[in-house]
């Protein structure tokens, strides 16, 4: 790092764990850039791969939404749900990063034009360009095939044997040289299975992370997914997460400590419970997390997110570390 | 109008022959207005009409796309088409407009926003912001119902009662004021029934192009369309657009006497043949106008454009008249 240059912040991950922290940092004078995982295969995105052939635009519409200073307008424009007919159930995000990917023939490409269409701060960038499945071999040796269909299984809990993307892709060349000149590395928090561990299953990615001398932090889920990481505690998901790396690379573990009201828990007693943590060492930050109690939800993906992080506390924890570099 | 500002130019119409005058007029120092008919319910219009209720942006999205002063790609994507699946047939540009239409609340307001993004020269206002629907009572009583309808009957050139829009729109009020203020109003080219007349049908609109001290200019077409107005003549066109201004209008009429090689009007042979000249007035202006011959039709609407205005050319003569004001 440059003295007295921007540190230059990479987020790793995907979907509504990534925006919450990007939409935090991007008031902060950083260097910011979010590596996205392509596993996403439902809804409106796997419409799209299955009859575009596309690459999946879910997850870096999240990410360029996030980062955006674009209007208010644009913003909501992006994730505008389209209602009825053939177009039902497609974002409008989703469909602008498809169609960007047909004229200019290629996916980054596509990310590059939005991302200036959409002013955003930072840089957005596709963990691969290559078409790839994520799939999950069981304990009981059944397959589960797509991102969708591991997160909607309810039998993860009971262990699986391995986890990997098909074809073996080779890593998007530009997010090696963003990890290896990272001064901090956010990993989380994320669906574990869905957008985590995604991205540390494409070569060289891991090998980049261990490699890199940014600061690295894990950022723990609040909550466990039921059927997925029933009864995890906040060392299962780092065990996990270590499994995958080679070995353990994190500086920090921020862990929220605030409790949610009783009522919302009792909310998602059918989804899951909150993380317990049962780490105790000096590199956990313990700290109090939650976003403002929305009583009526809002419209899309904020819906299954009652209880999440607040981007500001997360990015207040965040950058105290940074400050510290 | 105040000297030396710009002269303001007013092109009435929709669709190709709109797309042709505004393009060829973007490179001068001109204060341009496209107001564009309402009517179309064709194609990913009619679709977009039908199953999200919005109004019809296949016509507007050309207009701005031959204002528009941003990139060549943005240019290509606002009119790729999606080939496959539910998207299928749709141009990105119309789902643009019709998401716009949904987040903002209204049609004027989405095309605002998207001329913005296109970074457009001049304005384009829909001629109504009621969803209406173009209806023709044929001589034998037979109503067609819906411009398409229209477009694709054999019927007309043996007459027609009347052609109306349902129900009965007011107009954009601030159609009133462009046309009031123009030093130049151009009508046409363009399909006489489905993109010219729909617009002298709303409510107040001939009796502001009346009232207007603007010179006036019909572009005649070059074209017969076949079952529609096959014989007609240029005076034919002017007659059947004096039936609905009320009066003659005209201080010019643009005619194209350039012809065409051969084979390519055998081509249009089963579509339809030349507009012949029969008007000698000393307000006709003769001059060559065709663009250059395309062997290989470019994709899209230029398909059915083989014999088409030259954009450069028609833009010449009509800077002449501007330069004259």
């Amino acid at each position: 790092m440059i003295k007295g240059a921007r540190k230059k912040v990479v987020v790793i991950g995907g979907g509504t764990g990534n925006f919450v922290v990007l939409k935090g940092l991007k008031s902060f004078p950083l260097d910011l850039t979010a590596i996205v995982s392509m596993a996403d295969d439902g809804g409106s995105t796997g419409i799209l791969r299955d009859e575009l052939g596309v690459l999946p635009p879910g997850d870096v519409r999240q990410c360029l939404v996030a980062l955006s200073n674009s209007s208010r307008l644009m913003r909501s424009l992006m994730n505008y749900r389209f209602e009825n007919g053939g177009l039902g159930g497609h974002s409008f995000g989703n469909l602008l990063l498809s169609a960007l990917e047909k004229v200019t023939g290629s996916f980054e490409k596509a990310v590059e034009e939005a991302s200036k269409i959409l002013n955003i701060k930072g840089k957005v960038i596709p963990v691969t360009t290559h078409q790839v499945r994520l799939k999950m071999v069981l304990n009981n040796r059944k397959v589960l095939e797509g991102e969708k269909e591991i997160y909607l299984s309810q039998e993860i809990e009971h262990g699986y044997k391995t986890i990997y993307l098909e074809p073996y892709p080779k890593v998007n060349p530009h997010v090696i040289g963003e990890i290896s000149n990272a001064d901090l590395l956010v990993i989380g928090p994320g669906g574990l299975h869905t957008s985590l561990i995604p991205n540390l299953l494409v070569e060289g990615v891991c090998e980049a992370i261990r490699k890199s001398d940014a600061r690295k932090v894990f950022v723990v889920n609040l909550m466990n997914r039921k059927g997925q990481t029933s009864g995890y505690k906040t060392s299962s998901y780092l065990k996990e997460l270590i499994r995958f790396l080679g070995e353990d690379v994190f500086d920090h573990i921020l862990i929220n400590v605030q409790k949610p009201p009783k009522h919302l828990i009792d909310v998602y007693s059918n989804e899951g419970e909150l993380v317990e943590n049962d780490l105790n060492e000096s590199r956990v930050i313990l700290a109090e997390l939650l976003g403002g109690i929305v009583e009526e939800p809002k419209k899309d993906f904020m819906k299954r997110n009652l209880i999440r992080h607040d981007c500001k506390k997360l990015a207040q924890e965040l950058i105290k570390i940074v400050d510290h570099l």
